[in-house]
């Protein structure tokens, strides 16, 4: 695998890409992105991922009516992806702005999203959104070049969610009235491999007393974000980027 | 001044707030939403900032057919305001994106919020949404609880918001292809008061190389936001995220 960096390549999305495949046909809506959206002609340069850590480097060889042959000169193993494997739990929010925060949690590396239901969680319709939210999350790993598609779960609820994390590991949970900071929390991080965090955020009436106890009875160690009432998305969104920048690396940056 | 903080008190909007003022008549658009859409009665609890830093708290006190008359009992001053002043310069991008990115810096604590005009900037009629930018901010402000209302600028091409910056401080554009990380710089930060810092953040399609280097003649730092292509808004989000809650105050947090 080399170590290379994709520079204004357009990414395409193929489940059944492997390691080492010289070409791959494209058809469907990649095709239709590829050849009527993007226009691109034989020889462009473009890439392909298979949204599982897998980045194929090459250039279109052919299009035909239906479909277009790619051939690819590299691969390279988690293109994009942060070092740490960070899992958001978040509140049911309304539609459009659960839309957003799919689009910005997978820019800025999540690798799962589970939307929760919970006491005060008002949208409570979210079945139906998935299917959506896992195409936005496929358009925004493409868009960022991630080789990585983030997770999104059917919404259930908070303690269906904790039941289903794994047996250890660092998690965090946004609660307003916590007493130590984020930023103090992740200054003293010392994660050990393999880094993986999971991180809780509220819906927008927060969470009732019995969630935070017995978030706090899982595990969860709760932070505060800062002196402003966020919005779900908001908050949730700070922790991501906190949580994914600001952790220091074992071998340092 | 008392320090006390929030609870779940709604906020309202009074340029005319003094310090220490008792008694303060709201009316218009501000009445509209304590009356009609949050449905307060006389004894509510409320707070009303002046966007300069004042929030002052109390008990509605009568409601007329046009108007409310409020009552305060403490007065705060930068409630929910960060010690850091952050600047934010960013390229244009499409109405929708940048809605949400004033609403989002808002929350986050800027306090100055500059489109600008670039060479690859695709959006050129920005002039006719800076009366809306300005109501979103407003209502951001009173969402998150914060006493300090963001300027949002007319946008102007980039060259002239340089010439407007403060002479010195410290000065950072997130520049995809910049060495350093902007970890790396927060990790090794040491502000000085006035903890003043301006922050630049591309278009969707970057910045031209000419302009990179009239920001770097102008005293920016360039720096990276990591292995991801992240669209304009999320670039300046992340950006903002890290840069108010990440570096580290002078009397420590």
């Amino acid at each position: 695998m080399e170590k290379m960096r994709l520079s204004g390549h357009d990414v395409y999305y193929a489940t059944e890409l492997r390691a080492g495949q010289r070409d791959l046909v494209l058809a469907g809506e990649e095709f239709h992105h590829l050849c009527r959206v993007a226009r691109h002609r034989v020889g462009d340069p473009v890439a392909v991922t298979n949204g599982r850590g897998l980045m194929a480097v090459g250039r279109v060889k052919a299009i035909r009516k239906e479909s277009a042959i790619l051939e690819f000169s590299d691969w390279m193993e988690d293109h994009g992806e942060s070092y740490l494997r960070l899992w958001l739990g978040v509140g049911m929010i309304r539609s459009q702005r659960f839309d957003w925060l799919v689009e910005k949690a997978t820019e800025l590396g999540v690798i799962r999203i589970s939307p929760l239901l919970t006491k005060y969680a008002r949208s409570r319709d979210g079945e139906a959104k998935a299917g959506r939210w896992r195409r936005l999350a496929i358009a925004a790993m493409k868009q960022c070049q991630r080789s990585v598609l983030p997770e999104v779960d059917d919404p259930m609820p908070l303690a269906e969610w904790l039941e289903q994390l794994p047996p250890s590991g660092p998690r965090l949970a946004a609660i307003p009235e916590a007493e130590m900071f984020v930023g103090h929390w992740i200054c003293n991080a010392r994660l050990v491999p393999p880094l993986e965090l999971v991180a809780l955020v509220g819906p927008e009436g927060g969470f009732a007393a019995e969630e935070v106890q017995l978030a706090q009875s899982r595990g969860f160690v709760g932070v505060s974000l800062g002196p402003r009432r966020l919005r779900t998305e908001t908050a949730a969104l700070l922790l991501c980027s906190l949580l994914l920048n600001m952790i220091p690396a074992k071998e340092g940056r």
